[in-house]
This record gives C-alpha cells, sequence and structure tokens, in this order.
C-alpha cells in the first residue's frame, strides 16, 4: 500500500484511501479492526458480536439491465454475509438502508430488491431486524450483518504463518464469466448467470475453517489475486501457489482477477491440513482445494514461479 | 399509513414503503422491529445489541455548497447515533459505508468526511469499528451504529398510553433555520447554522429517560410533527399539545417540519413526571419541556384545539 498524497489529481485506489482513512482515525478516536471485512465490538457484559457493513451502487456494483431488483438485493445481503463468513461468524441479522430514485418505479423497485434480500436472508438464517429508505438518484443499498462466534475468536486476515498451506473452498471467476455471458446475450439463464446473479456466502465453510483453526481467512470478494495479497499484506508474509482452481467456463484472468465469487480462501497450519478437510468432509461440505503455502518473505507472491498481479475490483476514487 | 398500490404513478411516501416491505419480509422471514430506528438483537449468550442504519445522500440530504464534508460525516454519525438516543442506549461502535465519486478530488472529500465522522465519534465516546469505502455517481455515506442498554430493556415508539405526558429534550427547529440562514447566505455563521451543521445527539438524554422509565421514546429527525405523528401511530393513540417550544430564531412551522433537531420526544406516566425531570436536572441536562398529554382517540391529533399536520421531511418514492 503507497502512500498517496492529499490534492494529486490521479485517482487514488480503495485500499490506499482505507490506510489513509485508517491513519487518521488513530489519531483522533479508537479504531480497530478496519483491516478486516467484518469488525469485532466487544459488549459490556463480556460478550462480542461481529459486524460488517457492504454497500452496492447502481452503475458500479451492478447494471439492472443485466439483473433484476431481486437479484440487486440477493447479491447486496450475500456480499455482506460473506463477510461474516470469512470471520467464522454464524449470522443473527441484517439491516438494509436502501435509496432508490424518487421516480415512478422507485416504489416497486424498492420491493424488488427487498424480495431478493429476503430470499437471501430466507437461504442463510439472517432474519432482516431493520432498515432506513430513502431517495437517490440511483440506487444504493447498504447491508449491515451481525453475527456470532458463540464465545469464540473470529479469524482475521492478519495470522498466517510461513509454512501454512493456502486452501481455497472452490474454484473461481464463475461470477465473472456469468458476467460476461449476461453482457453478451442479457437474460441468459445457465450454470454461470446464476453465479453472477445469486451468489452464495459460505457461511457452514467458514464456521468449518474457524472451529478448525484456520491462521487467517479471506472472502473472495474483489478477486482471488487482490484479495490473496490483503491475506498477505495483513499477515506481513508471501504466497507460493502452484494451482489456481478455474470455474468451468471461466477463463483464467476471470478466476484471478473477477471478484464476487465469495469462496473463501483460508491460511492452514501444515499439520492440520487433514482436520480442516476432514471437518469438510464431515459437515457435507465440498473439499477445500489446496492452491500453495504461506512463505516468509513478503515480496514473493507468486504462481508457478511467477509473479501474482495484485488481479481484482478495486474503486479507483480520484 | 395508506395501503399503496404497486404500479401506480403517484409517488408513495417513504412510510408507506416501510410499512409494504415490512408486509412483505413477513411473509418470507422473521422481521422484527421495523416500525422503531434501531432494532434490538438478541445474542445467544443471553446479552442482546441494538442496531441501526442511517443513510444520507448528496442532494438529497445535503448540499455541499451549504457545508463541507466533515459536516456531512458529523451529521451523518450523529443521525445514526440518535436512533441509539431515542431507544435509550448507549453507543459502542459505529461501521460507515462511504460512496464518493471517482472524480478528481474524490479522495480528500472522502479524507473530509471521515474528519468529520472522526470528530463526532470523539464527542460522543462511539469509535469507528469498521467501514467500506466504494464510488458513486454522489456522495452517500450509510453508518451504522451498535449499542448496549446494559442489560436493561430498550425503550420503543410502541407504548405511549394514554393520560402520558408528552415532553421533548428541547425547542425544535434551529436545524431548519440554520439551513434557511445558510440558503440566503453560504458560509454564515451563528448558532443556527451550528445547530443546522453540527447537531448532537442526546445520548444522555435518552440514557436518563430510560431509566426513569418512560413509556416511549422517538427522536425528531424528521420533524417534530411528523415524528410525533410516528410514536402516536405504533402506540394507536393521539395527542393533544398545549405548545410547541420553538428554537430562537426558528418559526413555528421551522419546529413542527424541519427535522435534524434530534431532540427526544417522551411519553411519561403522569405520575413519573417529577422523576424524569428530577433525573434530567441530576444529570446536568437541560429540563425536559412538558408539550401535552396522550389521549385514548388515535384520531386526535391536536396542537391547542387544532390537527395537527404531518409536517416534517418524508422521501417520496414514485
Amino acid at each position: 500500500v503507497g502512500s498517496p498524497k492529499l490534492g494529486r489529481t490521479h485517482p487514488i485506489t480503495e485500499d490506499e484511501l482505507v490506510e489513509r482513512i485508517r491513519g487518521s482515525l488513530r489519531g483522533g478516536i479508537e479504531a480497530r479492526d478496519l483491516t478486516d471485512d467484518a469488525a469485532s465490538v466487544e459488549l459490556p457484559d463480556g460478550g462480542s458480536v461481529v459486524v460488517s457493513v457492504d454497500s452496492v451502487v447502481e452503475g458500479i456494483h451492478f447494471d439492472l439491465a443485466l439483473c433484476g431488483p431481486d437479484d440487486v438485493g440477493w447479491k447486496a445481503l450475500m456480499g455482506a454475509l460473506s463477510d461474516l463468513a470469512a470471520m467464522g461468524a454464524r449470522p443473527l441479522g441484517a439491516l438494509v438502508a436502501l435509496c432508490v430514485p424518487a421516480t415512478s418505479g422507485g416504489g416497486s423497485l424498492s420491493l424488488g430488491v427487498m424480495e431478493g434480500i429476503a430470499q437471501a436472508a430466507g437461504a442463510s438464517a439472517c432474519p432482516v431486524v431493520g432498515g432506513d429508505v430513502s431517495s437517490a438518484r440511483d440506487v444504493m443499498v447498504a447491508v449491515t450483518v451481525l453475527g456470532t462466534v458463540e464465545g469464540g475468536q473470529v479469524v482475521r486476515r492478519a495470522g498466517a504463518r510461513p509454512g501454512d498451506a493456502l486452501f481455497v473452498t472452490g474454484p473461481c471467476g464463475a461470477s465473472a464469466a456469468g458476467l460476461r455471458t449476461l453482457r453478451r446475450h442479457a437474460g441468459a439463464g445457465g450454470e454461470l448467470a446464476v453465479a453472477y446473479r445469486r451468489p452464495v456466502a459460505r457461511l457452514a465453510e467458514g464456521l468449518v475453517a474457524r472451529t478448525s483453526g484456520v491462521h487467517a481467512m479471506i472472502d473472495v470478494s474483489d478477486g482471488l489475486a487482490l484479495d490473496l495479497h490483503r491475506l498477505a499484506d495483513a499477515s506481513a508474509v508471501g504466497f507460493e501457489l502452484d494451482v489456481v482452481p478455474v470455474a468451468p467456463g471461466a477463463t483464467q484472468t476471470e478466476a484471478l482477477g473477477g471478484g464476487e465469487d465469495y469462496e473463501l480462501v483460508m491460511s492452514c497450519a501444515p499439520d492440520a491440513t487433514a482436520l480442516l478437510v476432514e471437518g469438510f468432509v464431515a459437515a457435507g461440505l465440498r473439499q477445500p482445494i489446496r492452491m500453495g503455502t504461506v512463505v516468509d518473505d513478503a515480496r514473493t507472491r507468486q504462481l508457478s514461479g511467477e509473479p501474482v498481479a495484485r488481479l481484482g475490483w478495486q474503486h479507483n476514487l480520484g
């Protein structure tokens, strides 16, 4: 992460901006956990709650020509739930802040979005407990989710150790391939389009990973490569990959840089890998795929000996 | 609250839409507390957390010609904290979802917003514990706040009983008067402009009200009249007001319909009013102002014998 200066005219990336915000908050108030997708908040009675917020914006994260309002709602909640999955938390509830244009159709658009949210909430056993509706030029959905680790500890991005095995819960790139398909032929069906329109947070997988004691975890929201780099950055380590599992119908570039796959990347102690895999099998989940190894040198970020670019989705914020 | 039909072409109000959303969620999944600004989420270990989300959007809630990005950040967090105040909760932490345009200046705009959020967080002892940054056409800030009632019960909008005394924590309309002043002369100073740019959530007042046992509470976010109606709707009661406290420099219309005052309206048992007022005084807070009485007939909503219109800010969602 670089050190951008205020007033510069070239764009600042999301990661750079988050780093600057973290610095500015550190000065004034307590700011914790800002490197993780979700934060753990201690409660006065000794418990804790895991909480995360995720927003999706029309024209940036979705295009209503390629998916329905219900898909937008589904994706908004699943994206937020994926942050809980990446911490190993079980969802307790969601809050929805919805902005829709004050034009004819805004009301039915809102109801469509909420229908998709209700479907995703039902599929994830995560009740919608509150919300806020507002007008805006573009459709925007910000979803906050609360979760629990039932007295355990959250799994963070930081924590990967040299020698750890890197696993991923499944092949990547199907969502990006689905978007490519839909852009070519709006209304296309098939598995890839469904992967794009209706991704699923890996909540059960995250739970097994946490209780199996993985050292670090992140969800593939912005791209396998970028999210691997983020896990490695937070852990101050490097990685050497032997394999990148590519979803059928997707390209390797889509697998590395596509994002919205919501598979989980796990860093697991070398002597605990059998336990991890057994845990997945015992829970009836697909076996995780071993991708490579964590290494000590943080500059080493390789796939089959070649450097891995930070491929993935980042907002450029001018 | 009416029963709008899908597909109609005239605008649907925020309250109507929230009612419809509530209905649609009720069908599929558990949806609780959607009449309150904040929700109470039960935790598996027996505790609970109070949580609320509030979003502000450029061109709808604020105009960057009339206030700075730091004011936008301050107001976004205070607006969310006011929802906790209205439940009698103490803040534990905040999450910020920030959307800014990907144009030149978006980075410094983000930092300005975050600076105001950090200031409000410091003033409220509410640490920022997480967030999300994204690009968008318009600036949008969605703030989620978590709070606790320390083993007690939250105060809701529902609960006002016939015979209760209605109190408000202070005079209203200063924020709207400040906006009027700023529109006439951008950059104007003075108390009214500060009331608009830097409102303060009544957290200490909400805490005293809760521990004093008030029956119902709401914050004046959208307009004293509208928020009184909402409290009365939720409680299925009416009200008779003798007085509407108007802030110096504001008009009665601004006091009734202006919003963003963040004063708290409390419904208090007639034999507990002395205790309530003493609690405020003992805590070093301004004495609450008695406005009138709750009545049994839900159709009676009067000020000095005249009907009170639902004056206030509501999004019209087409």
